[in-house]
């Protein structure tokens, strides 16, 4: 029986390098744990810089990776969907096992990379891709095997929590919250990926897929971003009793799939609302389990490493194990993506207007026309002079609908600024 | 290479019953993802009654099902010490893995089990020991196999927090809420073992084995339960900002372990605060994954059963492939058990005192003695004729010392009733 695994890194920047340094300072434990010696035996960076550390171990070029026949395992940890998508590829198909934390990759080409490692009788690990240290992927897989799940939805990105966070208890500006997250490390130097939701969008992509078994393009769903987000509409979700956070959603009803990325007002003593800074939360839900809720780091090497480790681990003993049994997770039911504008929720809008009588008769008037019922409002009078917000919540309402009410309303000569509209989840739970 | 596993259970109780509903309704499905038939092929429960509705695979002994060469696994779910003990035993002994929701016979036998089931080359499945639907024992054993765990704590046990939960909401006395909990189902006929600590002593015990590699005996560890909690306490918590909750604590530092179980003072805002009902909850926190939370249904039928359908499918994918390794988290480090007395943490007092001048002064004389410094004081002015209750937090202090001030305390004259101890923890987070 094969006892020895060896592994190829490529990738050496925030978590390729911290995989590297806990990997080895971990070896001693993991083989006495397992009875396997996991050894590290190439690293590929292209910034050679970054392989300075690892001298001894360095490679010249991916493809002595790649093409080493005694490598069992590629760690991918470089990012992005180029380079890291012909390596893996590369990888799988010269039949070594790949583990990675690459969400737009595996949310991209998941299906054929999934596809082609079956067929070279491989295992792709990716656990970090999804939340950093939480272990949803396994849990989804394997723990939670025997249910049905029905919704998953979470905070999926630390930068933007970070932000919110920030623009929660400081009362600060989007702009001057992003610096700071910046200065600190959480954000990137170039952080729209995060900030526009797609990163999310890749998570939620992935999630959906393990519950549900089909993946769908993300040009397909929703994707809103935290831009927007006013110090304002903060401060009024925390009169109505709401926290605003950056969810990724996915629910499944009869064959409809529903994923979506957009900022939402939680109640305030949910569970996810109390998720701050970079952390992340996974809330599950299942005909065995009920309701689950998974909080951990969501970013960071050491967070990332713990579960390329745990993914490293697993993979060693599959492959020591040569008939080891992986589960097939692909649906044999035909599932639809639900159309976003048929989705139906409850609502926040912040309208600008001017403070004068009837205004609040002429909103409601259109959004009665639409079937969009008010459950409350706030309307500020500080300063009669000038427009004044209005603050309303909506009871369940179609999205078509409140698209098409907004954008009439928005034409009102009462109306002076752009209507700001969030959904509100409250059915969730 | 073999593709059908036999499965024979144990007990046919509400996690029995409903684990051969739920794993019959799901026996497809899980087919198709892991490629693997398993059928259960015998049921025993001593009370013929719980058997009609499986009439066809009914057995007349649990001998039956332990000494039939046909099964692989034999899942016990009859709870208990003496009878469970004898059946795992015996069905290892014949070769068969198990899989058990029972956390009594695990913290106490665990480690007899464990090694007989090595020598036996089978399996042990038991994360329906703890915390019903949540993955914590893969999470742990697989998933952090890469972290050095130096905490884990938590709401272990859905009865008691279901009691403490109805006192804090409805102001009512701990045996007004107990009998609402049984009326409700969520308590046994004889809650005891809930009650008074001993379960979450049992699931905390476990988590211990699984996170430092020993197994202690419960006699030695400290185990309060929530019996002499009053209405009072929860509310002058309320006051200091805290929610009372009753924890299994397990903390390792150097190779001192240090385990307890108490009703325990948590921050409102602390997520555990936040776990309502006969909901369970489960931090932890380690060197990569940094803090961790799981959150989920604690007991019921359908959350044990999730779990045990994870352990039947890991352990049929173990068995189809012969040679698997399983993960041996036995320490080699000699590891010892802090005695309690010398643990410190805060600590909240509700002393019961004649209301004069200089009452204060004599209580805090005592503390001060015992290197006990006071960090807010409340002391109630209601009724000057009567006994009034002086509510005390502290700093950090030594609970050996704690004992000694308050049993010096007790004697003084102006106290009028025991003195209320409780434990504060915020040093865990």
């Amino acid at each position: 029986m094969k006892k020895n695994i060896n592994l190829g890194v490529i990738g050496c920047g925030t978590v390729g390098s911290s995989f590297i340094r806990e990997f080895i300072s971990k070896k001693e434990i993991i083989k006495e744990k397992i009875g396997i010696e996991i050894n590290i035996v190439k690293v590929f960076d292209k910034d050679r810089n970054k392989l300075k550390t690892f001298k001894n171990i360095a490679a010249e070029s991916p493809d002595e990776i790649i093409y080493d026949n005694e490598i069992d395992i590629v760690v991918e940890l470089i990012g992005g969907t180029d380079y890291a998508y012909e390596f893996v590829k590369k990888s799988i198909e010269n039949k070594k096992s790949v583990v990675t934390a690459n969400k737009a990759l595996i949310s991209k080409y998941g299906e054929e990379i999934f596809n082609l490692a079956k067929e070279k009788n491989v295992y792709i690990g990716f656990e970090a891709s999804v939340a950093g240290a939480i272990p949803i992927i396994k849990s989804l897989k394997e723990s939670f095997i025997g249910n049905k799940i029905t919704k998953i939805f979470g905070i999926l990105n630390g930068t933007t929590n970070y932000i919110l966070s920030e623009m929660f208890y400081k009362k600060i500006k989007f702009n001057e919250a992003l610096d700071i997250t910046k200065k600190l490390g959480y954000a990137e130097a170039n952080p729209k990926l995060d900030i526009c939701g797609l990163d999310t969008a890749h998570k939620i992509l992935i999630l959906s897929y393990i519950c549900f078994g089909n993946f769908f393009s993300i040009d397909k769903i929703n994707v809103e971003g935290i831009e927007k987000i006013e110090p304002v509409d903060i401060t009024y979700a925390d009169e109505f009793g709401y926290r605003i956070k950056l969810l990724g959603i996915c629910k499944k009803e009869g064959n409809n799939i529903e994923i979506r990325v957009h900022p939402t007002l939680l109640p305030k003593n949910h569970l996810l609302s109390l998720v701050e800074g970079v952390n992340n939360a996974i809330y599950v839900e299942g005909d065995l389990i009920g309701k689950a809720l998974f909080y951990g780091e969501g970013a960071g090497g050491k967070a990332a490493s713990s579960s390329v480790i745990s993914d490293v681990v697993d993979i060693s003993k599959k492959i020591v194990s040569k008939n080891y049994i992986t589960e097939n997770f692909i649906s044999y039911e035909k599932n639809y993506l639900k159309p976003f504008d048929e989705i139906e929720t409850k609502y926040y809008f912040r309208f600008t207007a001017i403070d004068k009588p009837g205004v609040l008769a002429k909103i409601s008037k259109i959004l009665g026309d639409y079937n969009i019922s008010i459950s409350s409002v706030i309307q500020k009078k500080d300063n009669p002079q000038k427009a004044v917000p209005i603050i309303m919540l909506t009871h369940m309402a179609k999205e078509k609908n409140v698209k098409k009410a907004i954008e009439k309303i928005n034409t009102l000569d009462v109306i002076k600024k752009e209507t700001i509209m969030l959904r509100v989840e409250e059915s969730l739970f």
